[in-house]
């Protein structure tokens, strides 16, 4: 399915897919290597140098700044000392913590309900949106982007939150990413896998803080990275309380109630957190409002961006990449002291290496 | 300012103050002594007695039953263990964890931030919910219930989240409970600060699910209940993200986005934790809900309600207490197994002794 999808030409129908207007909404015909020089990277060498930390990482200019600033705000009885229960660190996941091509793998996700579900809804027949969409006739999905936002909400609402849980564990179970050709859970990234550890040796709390939904990400988020349920923070789907069989449940009602993206980053962080964050690591505009709250504190923060530069080894995409591109945020980052780190020079591997039997 | 309010006959206004309109709002005349006969307590002896646990805790059913079912779920190998990550325990605040009466402390905080913000306003002289506040005319408040709201949104809002945050401190080093006479955060409950350590020395995650805001609740419980401001889900205020001096700051604005109390609550619960309680404490039935949902998951749980039937210590108030009152929950504890403490027969004492100097 999303072969004929990051074929397309509009990017309106995956800009609405399922409601989640804001939700990373990424150029169907995408990933072009259009690459305009980086801005400078505002980073010092790493006062405390130290070889085995993030491995997978180059011994850069972005590795030194990170390592720099955990040291900074480690060391007690410094000026840059900031206690543990301040240490918090916020990562958007797609495209900063996992791939995002040919889109979010969510959007994915919620296209093959539409499709699992079609043999109970022999109305679908008649819907143009379904019609495109079985037919691969892209031009025709744009054309008929409110019908897909139909079939997609009715496709994923209406179960309880632990019957959808369980089809995002029987689709990531089965499912492949299309070009890549691994199972979506095996496309997190090395680099980033370590810097989490990094983080959390050194008394971060790590949140993640999403424009996709909670509900998808917690059923994978804590074996992939360790982040726990109640560390992840996204875009809220409508959700009911109600009774099935006796027990209280929560139903799945189709419409959002908060979209977390953008400005709403911010919102979503002090709802969750209640603290400002001291480090920000995202990848495009829709995190450069969470950039600017991490960095704009009374203390020492680090503001990270991910380029996606690398068409070799995963994608290559920025200022041309539809409601995901990095453009004004990259513009921003060498005023406000962000740190751009370079997929391909930065990072000396991407994903972690396959696991036995996983291909 | 209280003295007028408690002492008044509508519900009305309060019930809409601030537009925290499902904020618990209790009965201005309340607190009469009505006590219907209290459901039977469910509760067995306890298996693993402990006779340094709960010291404030009389050594009854209720007591019994906490021991029994945290000795439970704590036991490896057993059918009734519950692993430490699925130890989730959800409090109430108001009336659950400190005391709700004459009405919410957060509603007569809220009422001063307007006798605060009164010399900046001259033309609310003219306005009649400002003019029946200073006057203490309850009757006429009630039929200006929608100004009052005016007002209370207007002294409320438009500041940034950390100058509100000050403003709490600072009521809170200076106000003290109009009949009680101690600062309010001295009116916690004894022993559910030993409850809280009980069960967080038993692995146990504790949250408070408030009907108030989490911003209100997170300046004091850390140091009250040793609850961090990440365990902590309210209310929702509106919250727009803005520029002010140039840092980027999240501002207040008039009205709600959330309201968790109820059936939001099982909501607001799965959206921060994303997992079921297996405990649940509450005292009305804007906790019903969240009961429900906690006690009715696939394994061992616990709901239990406090029962504020202790004038001479406290309050005494149930099914009389208007919109915070005890009612339907009581009525469905003995078929839920809801245990039911009461806070006069339960408790040896009620609040902690005052701090030296704190009177």
């Amino acid at each position: 399915m999303s072969s004929i999808l990051h074929r397309g030409r509009s990017l309106a129908t995956v800009r609405r897919l399922a409601g989640l207007a804001a939700f990373a909404c990424v150029a169907l015909a995408g990933c072009a290597g259009q690459e305009p020089p980086p801005p400078a990277v505002s980073a010092a060498p790493a006062a405390v140098p130290d070889a085995a930390a993030l491995p997978s990482w180059q011994d850069g200019a972005a590795r030194a700044a990170i390592l720099k600033f955990v040291a900074s705000v480690t060391r007690p009885g410094t000026s840059t000392y900031v206690p543990p229960e301040a240490r918090i660190a916020v990562f958007d996941n797609d495209g900063t913590l996992w791939s995002e091509q040919p889109m979010p793998f969510q959007v994915l996700f919620m296209i093959d309900q539409v499709k699992n579900a079609a043999p109970h809804h022999p109305e679908w027949r008649r819907n143009p949106a379904f019609k495109a969409l079985m037919a691969q006739d892209n031009a025709a999905l744009a054309r008929h982007s409110k019908e897909l936002v139909q079939l997609l909400e009715a496709a994923n609402s209406g179960m309880t939150t632990d019957q959808y849980d369980q089809s995002i564990r029987d689709w990531l179970a089965n499912a492949k990413h299309p070009t890549l050709n691994r199972p979506y859970t095996d496309l997190v990234y090395q680099p980033q896998l370590e810097l989490l550890s990094l983080l959390r040796a050194n008394g971060f709390a790590i949140w993640i803080v999403s424009g996709g939904t909670a509900q998808f990400m917690r059923v994978w988020a804590s074996k992939a990275y360790g982040i726990a349920p109640d560390h992840i923070i996204g875009t809220e789907e409508k959700l009911a309380y109600d009774t099935r069989g006796g027990k209280q449940v929560l139903i799945r009602k189709p419409g959002l109630d908060f979209v977390d993206d953008g400005a709403g980053k911010p919102v979503g962080i002090y709802r969750a957190i209640g603290r400002r964050p001291i480090l920000a690591f995202g990848n495009s505009d829709g995190d450069r409002e969470m950039l600017e709250y991490a960095t704009s504190g009374p203390g020492p923060s680090l503001g990270l961006l991910l380029h996606h530069d690398n068409g070799a080894r995963e994608f290559a995409y920025d200022r041309n990449a539809g409601s995901v591109r990095l453009d004004k945020a990259w513009d921003d980052a060498p005023a406000r002291g962000w740190v751009v780190v370079s997929m391909k020079d930065d990072w000396k591997t991407v994903f972690p290496a396959p696991r036995p039997g996983s291909q």
